[in-house]
């Protein structure tokens, strides 16, 4: 077993050292949550770029990009907003050994920032939809707690910021961004619950969020992406109007919608085992190692086979690789990728090339398939879609392990005690309630189950008084 | 003519009119030099990243991300490098109300940072090369003077970072950087020399720096990028030695090179022209324009060969629009487009849908092409090569008829009141007449031409001792 932490049961530890140890990230850097993504790591995210940014533009978006630096009276402007990210906002104060006559806020989201600027571009209601995309880094400076791809200083995000001409349309357009990131997390094998979160979680300045949550094996959840309907809070903050067809002016309606580097620690942790890290296929750096077995200096007919195999499925767009080194061990090299998760293994020996095939091993079980040369491209492409078939069942059926209902205060601590994990229950509405709930046993409600309503079964799960809505609550990161 | 200023007479101003109304940047931002990057800017930026990329994969890069944030005490540690990028460096101080234990920097480049790293991973010569390459933003925040594009406060970029073994190695890792940069410069169809800069001029930290400087419409250059072959500076001052097959330690050697946003700015001045941007076909957010003329209520069928042609352009991997707008003339949208710099716009009439045609204009010199439906595709990739060839071939021309020869000051002096351009010249090699040539023309000695050594030809431009080597002496941004 390479890694030293069992994920079952530690974790915690399990997911320090699977990051480090399957190259996903390096923090041993001066400032501490502000680390290097290594290659491993940042290829994940290279491939959740292409994934999101085909989805995006062919919806419509706009890339652009826009400046780090916002000043305080800009995100000052709408009042809830900047209490929400004061706290974490870091600020240049000097250039060089001179003092700014301003101070200049580090963009902790560019919703101030952008929509200084649409106020500039939208004039009409020809102007509408605008649909804006940027790819960029993100502070957000956590003066206490920090953990690596959860909780960064310093991250990477794509974020969607929309503006349209009526209420429906921010709604439509909600939707459309639900269905790019339903898209994006079938594809990371990722299970979750979609919620709308409650008035008081909601993202600062926004009429409603809609998030992702999706379970961890400590039986915590992890948001993983969210959509913000901001209705005209923020258009009337920034004064965006525009003339609608008959003349009048109005302020025009808004969404933003974002996902981050975080959404990595999500697939790390779903998919690893006490092996290291599993990566789906579909935004592995590499999808397939081959791996040739020396016998006896007989290496090079295996090292040809390699080559070969290498060259084929390059040309068949798989991402693939050989380790041809000589001075480590196969045993030393299985143990290697499977710890950085390459998800197949391809092993060539030298009966292999004599009987003209090729071993393929799954990742996520395990399972070797003998198959022949001839017919090995189209094998490997079908044991990827297995790999990620796999995945994605064994997260769904986690998602279903780890939801329960409680009626009651003790029923829910009971589940909350034992497995933790999404509990179904029943609330009245009242913020104090749910305060109460989170001071006693660490939980919160994360929101309402988005699209149907579901019916109470029970009274408030805290205060006993009547409930008004199923809600789902679970311990967050 | 849309433009209210002329490119020959008032680059300057042609410019600064152009970036905005070609909707390549916004800078109506609240912070002076940084600025939005508009779609059709930020449509450059992309398809450079996309050929860039792909090179640097191609020859064993591996991505990374790495902080932003870099401490003083790092920045400090190579003493040369500190003091050159010192006065331009942005210090985050505080975070919400509270002050910082210590200020931290913003990248202004990122061997400090990153060599950081090199020192924990880099153990043995089997570590090497190291090749690492990032993309993201760069604080450089010049107090005075801000231009769009040409001198930011913040930018985008791609920084290659290299360690090797051997001195040897490190040199030829700057040329593969170069034939690199060769390929991208070839795309974008820009003309430069390619000089090593003078020891004054040179990176700071660096042993020597290979600069390609591009000429603009006004007789000045811009540096468009560069590579640096930094020797064992950066590794003695951060302590990045690995052991040799020998078993001997030693430091290993570097390389770092980059290209950035700026490179847009030649782009857009070596191209354009009184009507607006030409965008070489490679890097266009839009490659070709599909304008629909509307002639007495005939919109239908018109506007179904139109969508037809941009089906099948857009199958052929061509990145084509069409701008359907009934509330436009097709006049306003030709302008519109010329503006934008679309490298090829399409017409279709209704006689040329009755005809089974369509007429093919070129950016470059506003030739009409009449092509039958049947070859339309290849004859709009050939429309696109020939605007690429022609842009190039005019790039090279101008290079030609900006550069002079001059044996004398006065002759220096006669050609730059004139042109400016690049003169040819002699030098002596001290750095006090290179000083004194600034002094009194305004002009600098941007470097001597690689590869072969050039015979001088007189004495010192400035002393009049005897010249050491060649040199090329132009103004620069």
């Amino acid at each position: 077993m390479p890694l030293d932490h069992d994920k079952s049961t530690d974790f915690a530890n399990w997911y320090s050292e699977i990051v480090m140890k399957a190259e996903i990230v390096d923090n041993r850097t001066p400032i501490k949550g502000a680390n290097v993504l290594l290659p491993n790591g940042y290829g994940i995210w290279e491939n959740i770029q292409r994934i999101l940014d085909a989805e995006l533009k062919a919806t419509g978006h706009n890339n652009m990009y826009f400046p780090l630096f916002v000043p305080e009276e800009l995100l000052n402007k709408e009042a809830e907003h900047f209490s929400g990210f004061a706290p974490e906002v870091a600020w240049v104060t000097h250039v060089g050994d001179k003092k700014l006559d301003r101070k200049v806020g580090l963009r902790p989201t560019s919703e101030a920032i952008m929509y200084t600027m649409f106020a500039l571009w939208i004039r009409s209601h020809t102007d509408l939809p605008l649909k804006v995309n940027q790819w960029c880094n993100i502070i957000r400076w956590d003066t206490k707690e920090t953990k690596v791809l959860l909780r960064d200083r310093e991250f990477l995000w794509h974020e969607g910021h929309t503006a349209h001409a009526t209420y429906d349309e921010a709604v439509k357009q909600v939707e459309e961004s639900m269905r790019i990131y339903e898209k994006l997390f079938h594809d990371l094998c990722l299970s979750y619950i979609i919620v709308k979160r409650p008035r008081h979680d909601t993202f600062p300045g926004a009429d409603y969020s809609i998030a992702y949550d999706s379970p961890l094996p400590d039986g915590r959840v992890l948001q993983i992406g969210t959509t913000h309907n901001l209705g005209q809070n923020f258009s009337k903050a920034f004064n965006v109007r525009f003339q609608k067809a008959d003349g009048e002016h109005e302020f025009v309606y808004q969404t933003s919608y974002g996902v981050s580097t975080r959404v990595i620690a999500a697939v790390l942790s779903m998919h690893g085992d006490n092996k290291g890290a599993i990566i789906p296929p579909k935004v592995a750096l590499t999808q397939a190692i081959v791996i040739p077995i020396y016998f006896k200096g007989k290496h090079d007919p295996v090292n040809k086979a390699t080559n070969e195999i290498v060259a084929e499925l390059k040309e068949q767009g798989i991402r693939v690789k050989a380790d041809l080194r000589d001075n480590y061990t196969s045993g030393w090299k299985f143990n290697q990728y499977e710890l950085l998760g390459v998800p197949l293994r391809i092993e060539v020996g030298p009966r292999d090339v004599e009987k003209n095939q090729a071993v393929l091993v799954r990742r996520d079980n395990g399972q070797k398939i003998t198959v022949s040369r001839e017919e090995l491209t189209q094998k490997v492409k079908e044991a990827l879609e297995a790999v990620e078939n796999g995945l994605r069942e064994r997260a769904w059926k986690r998602l279903e392990e780890v939801t329960s209902e409680a009626k009651t205060l003790d029923e829910l601590e009971e589940i909350y005690s034992d497995k933790k994990g999404i509990i179904r229950t029943n609330w009245c509405g009242d913020e104090k309630c749910s305060d109460q709930l989170k001071e006693r046993i660490a939980v919160e409600i994360r929101g309402t189950k988005l699209g149907e309503e579901e019916e109470v079964f029970a009274s408030c799960v805290i205060c006993g008084n009547e409930a008004k809505e199923v809600v789902y609550v679970a311990s967050a990161y």
